[in-house]
C-alpha cells in the first residue's frame, strides 16, 4: 500500500492562543511546571466553566481587596485587621512572627488568643536584610505605648531566626517588658533515637517538671 | 516573670475570606493540595497584582472563547479549527487521537502535517463507554465524503486503545482507506534490558529493514 510522505514541518496552528496564554500562565506559579500546567488546563476544559471563572474572581478579589494591617502587618480584608481590632483578643501579648504564613499556622493551632506581630522576614546581612528592611520600627512603638506584657518571638529555630529574636529583646526588655521565645524540643510524635543533636540538647536544656 | 495565661480559643478571624477562598479555589485544581495552594496565594502576594490578573484573564478568556472543531474535535478559537481550515496541511491522511492533549502531544513533534479527529475516549464498556459516547459517526462521515487516503489510529497502546483501533479499523477499511496504527517498540533512548516483555515482543516483531 503506497502511503502519502508526510514531511517534518513546523507549525503551532493546532494549539490556540488561549490554550497556550493560560498554560504560560499557569506555570508561573510556584511548584507548577509547563506539564502540571497543561493538565491543569485540560481539566479546565473538562469541567464546567463556572469553576474557571469562580477561580479567576477569586484571584481578582484577592489582589483588589487584600489589604496590610497598619498595626500588625498581618494580611487582612480591613484595616485595623481582624485581630488587631478583635475584642475577643489579649492585648497585652504579642507574638512576632516572620511571615504572615506563620502567623497562619499559629493560628490554625487554635491555641493563641493574643495579638501578632509580622516581620516580612528576618535579619539577614549577607542577603541585605537589616533592621530597617524589616517592620520592627512599628513593633518597638507598639510596646512604647505601653499595656504588653509580653513579647512572644515565634521567628523560626534557625540562625537568622536566633539573631533576630536577640536584637528584638535588647529592643524590648529596656522597655520593661517580659520577652519570650517559643519552646525548642523534640516534636510531638517525633523519636528520640533520631532526632538531631542540638535538638535533643536542647530538648535536655528546656526541660519542663514532668506533672 | 509572671506570664498572661493563654486559653485555648478557636477562631478564625486571622485568615481574610479572600484568601481562604482563593486557596479553596487553588486547590480544586489537579495537583495541587492545600499547603501548595496555600504556597500559591503567598507567592501571589508578594508579586505585582498585575500577575494574578494576568492569571485571571487567561482563566476567563478560555473558558470564554474555547470552542471546539466542529469536524475534527479539537480545541479551538474558530470553528472550522486552524488544522481543518488551513491550506498548509496534508487533506488526504487523518490520525485519529483520543484526546485534544494527544493532538497536541503530535503537534509537538513537528513531524505530522496532516489532519486529527478527536475521539474524545476510548471504547470501555466497563464505564459505559460505547461508539455512541465517541466521536466516532462524524468520523465515518469525513470518511465517505472521500478524499482521505490514509487513517493513522493513535489511540493509547493499551487494551482500551486496540480495541478502539480494532473497531475504527473494521468501518473504515470498506471504505477504501488506508488503515495504519502508530508504531509500537522500545522507546527512543530506552533500554532494551529493561523493556517489559510485551514491548520487546512488539519491538521483534514490527521490526524494520536497517537502512
Amino acid at each position: 500500500m503506497e502511503l502519502p510522505s508526510i514531511l517534518i514541518i513546523k507549525m503551532n496552528n493546532g494549539v490556540p492562543d488561549i490554550l497556550d496564554n493560560l498554560i504560560d500562565e499557569l506555570s508561573r506559579l510556584p511548584g507548577i511546571g509547563r506539564r502540571s500546567a497543561r493538565r491543569i488546563a485540560f481539566h479546565i476544559l473538562h469541567k464546567p466553566p463556572e469553576d474557571a471563572r469562580a477561580l479567576a474572581d477569586a484571584l481578582n478579589r484577592f489582589v483588589d481587596e487584600v489589604r496590610f494591617c497598619s498595626v500588625c502587618g498581618a494580611i487582612s480584608e480591613a484595616d485595623p485587621c481582624g485581630i488587631c481590632a478583635g475584642d475577643d483578643r489579649v492585648k497585652s501579648v504579642i507574638c512576632v512572627v516572620e511571615e504572615i504564613s506563620d502567623l497562619l499556622a499559629i493560628e490554625a493551632t487554635g491555641s493563641y488568643k493574643g495579638h501578632y506581630h509580622v516581620l516580612g522576614g528576618v535579619l539577614d546581612p549577607l542577603s541585605g536584610v537589616g533592621p530597617d528592611e524589616l517592620n520592627i520600627d512599628a513593633l518597638i512603638k507598639r510596646l512604647e505605648v505601653g499595656g504588653i506584657e509580653e513579647l512572644i518571638i515565634a521567628t523560626n529555630p534557625n540562625t537568622e531566626g536566633d539573631t533576630t529574636a536577640m536584637f528584638i529583646a535588647k529592643l524590648a526588655k529596656p522597655l520593661g517588658v517580659n520577652v519570650t521565645r517559643i519552646a525548642r524540643g523534640l516534636p510531638v510524635g517525633g523519636d528520640l533515637e533520631f532526632a538531631d543533636k542540638s535538638t535533643l540538647s536542647r530538648a535536655i536544656e528546656n526541660r519542663v517538671p514532668q506533672t
